[in-house]
């Protein structure tokens, strides 16, 4: 369905990590980045959104740190491991933290419950690359 | 692989638009935003990037758009046709122009091939949205 | 304070564009995502946030799409009038659309009367470089 | 210029943070974000782009994720210590390397000499708050 894989090997030089955990990690970062931006207006238009504003914070902050280390991954010109390193470490931290406020409303909210298990294997396929390094 | 039909049927209200045109277009508009910072990348690892700068250029412009259309694309509370037909629009573009510069490398570097592609049935995808709205 | 001129002055070949009015209206695009996003999270911690969701959302599509064109509009190389003209069309919509819904909330919160300005600035910028092209 | 600093003054809850420190990261984030992406586009238009991919990458990176960090950082709501601290890790840890990279060309290019500075102010905002933290 997606690219990633294809991307990668059709990269002409090579690449500092192992390109199956890269583009695992990359489609867990973008796949993170939509579930967390469509969980957040999920939130939005919930009748209790004013129990939800926690979440949906998390859930915008998510979503933009998991695009960005996705475009980051995407990128092995000029490779940098202290930015990687960087932006891993902190996709990991932001997906632990909105998968835990977003489990807290797993058995209310389906959205909640997605985007919690999103989070988890994002957080999982990060920390699977930050042990390559 | 990826959940933004999940996410899309986990949305708690009413849908203005046909959701599985939209759960397509939100996939090609992500997958698309990850091709084109991909080629981009690999375009600079070329012996010949001094004659792909104007690739690399609309491969970053696409990438943008095409995150930015996939993150409109996925809030549906508060909907807004006018917003959502800008952004398509921008995106249907921006994504013709892509592919264009990306087929005339496509004989020469497998990844402006496979990002033409994918700028293909992006635009394809959008443009199906705009039929609908 | 912002760099954008600086950076414009320091392009070393010929831009197609008034770079005056490009200066201007980056600036714009970038102080219009930063306070929609400032605004959209202001909204959130509100007391009715219930009432506010619809400005939340328009708050979240005008942060994305002026962040975008902002980063279009400091791209010269490769310049295609096309992408830069689609890009400003659905700039000038969404900072439209968000400065009006902004607007009536402006007599009771500070922020959504910024916010309403800061795009009413921008859709004003966006409107003045179209008309150069 | 830039309206960060009355976004966070209208800001309707207290902040966990000090706001004037704040307000000055969120502004060296954002302008350095547009002055990384307009360096890159400059660096593009070189006659020895061959020796500035790796500059490149690094802008591309750098400003990806300053751009994020001034959205994390343009939100309270929710306010989660753990996440503002990771993304000012990677940002600060970004604009050394760009910062780096860019001074080495500091001498040949205006927008390389530009860029390396905005980068060491960002570097620097982003210190002074995580030492707040």
């Amino acid at each position: 369905m997606t690219h990633a894989t294809d991307m990668i090997e059709a990269y002409p030089k090579d690449i500092n990590n192992d390109r199956e955990l890269l583009a695992r990690c990359i489609e867990a970062c973008v796949d993170c980045a939509q579930a967390c931006t469509a969980c957040a207006d999920a939130c939005l238009s919930e009748d209790m959104v004013q129990g939800l504003t926690k979440c949906i914070r998390s859930n915008l902050d998510c979503a933009d740190i998991c695009a960005v280390t996705g475009r980051v991954l995407s990128r092995h010109t000029g490779y940098d491991a202290n930015i990687t390193r960087a932006s891993l470490q902190a996709c990991s931290q932001v997906c632990k933290s909105c998968g835990d406020i977003c489990e807290q409303h797993a058995s209310k909210h389906d959205h909640c419950r997605i985007c919690a298990e999103v989070c988890r294997g994002c957080e999982k396929a990060c920390q699977e690359v930050l042990s390559s390094l």
